[in-house]
């Protein structure tokens, strides 16, 4: 019985997750799991400020069962030019007019190909057949890297950059939220039976786990459990934002 | 007169260009140099056995005179799967044909697209309009990632990867030896008065500058220095290989 269970698990196709530990990576995780895949979760240690959301990524990881998490540490402060990563301040009590037009300076350059670059080395020392990347274009249509043409370039480059693509065994990127709201990403993620107490979104946030309410990504989280009529479990800081 | 100079700098178009050390690098940055633009260098510290090679990054930044030199640490230990970062045996005293004969244990898995992809984000906070990279497909056929298809699916992914690429200011991905033998890389770089003493290319060095002489790598460039009927400057051990 033991022999069957463990041939059972040997048979499972393997995964490579991107997990960040905000809603749109672990809602991505809970997809993948339901598929019945032997998921390996990444996740970047790229000194962000919002450096929190590994731990959240860490509990994630780990309430979900997966194989294996690796963090790796990668240093985009030395290339600046984000406020993500660097000393420029993040914007606060933006208007949803205000956060859907342009790229926003949160946005770190060319972040998602890095990402999907270790992603698919991953992918091919561990034999996985599928990348799963919680990238999503609707409510933040301002990253480049979010929209469905970016993962179609990187799944054509994916084709022709690999031992496992030129054998023909290549690897599937996977972006299953990229036309999903964010009240339909909650919706999904409810429906997996996923606790968003374990994520968390804030981009400056006052403390572990107490997220500021003012930035783009605490707007647009509030803003998609109101309208998927879900109580948000984030614990947002009480300081008022002058 | 020094106004003018500083003008006359501030005019070059910025280039990133990728440096590890070898004759294929060095000399595309060479060329790059000979094109007059801004250059930042960029080497990447990921646990190769081979490390000295960074030595020979920075002697050969240095000696070329470029604006700025990156060396990124990346972790690829921690994925393992390449006899370049991991305890595997670097093979030893193959012929030409076994050399150009499949993927060799040597290929790091999607090593150029992570290289790629920290020069994409470098070329955007720093407004580089070209990224030099020196792949080539021909002594080296093993590596998918050094092909000219792979070089054209890399360029569709920045030109909608980024922001630069999305408003039209996007960066072109130049690899300028992609179909050159080895001879007539070195041809190149002498005609461009490269001092190849400078470069280091043993996959499994003895010391500090001193190849193995009998690796994939120690090979092609004695075939290549050879063909070129040019004296090969690199220092070789006499330690008898078993």
């Amino acid at each position: 019985m033991k022999l069957l269970l463990y041939f059972s698990q040997m048979d499972k196709d393997k995964a490579i997750v991107l997990l960040s530990g905000g809603i749109d990576s672990a809602t991505t995780l809970a997809i993948a799991r339901k598929e019945g895949l032997d998921i390996t979760c990444l996740s970047f240690d790229y000194s962000q400020r919002h450096k929190y959301e590994l731990n959240a990524a860490t509990r994630i990881a780990k309430a979900l069962q997966v194989s294996e998490h690796i963090i790796i540490e990668i240093d985009l402060r030395k290339f600046g030019g984000s406020a993500l990563t660097s000393s420029i301040d993040v914007p606060k009590g933006r208007t949803d007019r205000e956060i859907g037009k342009g790229i926003p300076i949160t946005y770190v350059p060319a972040r998602n190909t890095i990402f999907l670059s270790y992603a698919l080395a991953l992918a091919e020392v561990r034999g996985a057949k599928k990348i799963f990347i919680g990238a999503n274009a609707v409510d933040f249509s301002g990253y480049p890297d979010c929209r469905p043409e970016y993962i179609r370039a990187f799944q054509k480059l994916a084709n022709v950059a690999t031992k496992s693509g030129v054998e023909g065994r290549g690897v599937t990127i996977l972006a299953p939220l990229i036309d999903f709201t964010k009240s339909e990403i909650i919706q999904q993620g409810m429906k997996l039976k996923l606790d968003y107490s374990l994520t968390f979104s804030c981009y400056d946030p006052v403390a572990d786990g107490i997220a500021c309410g003012e930035c783009d990504s605490c707007i647009i989280r509030k803003k998609g459990f109101a309208e998927a009529g879900m109580p948000d479990p984030t614990k947002y800081t009480s300081k008022v934002i002058v």
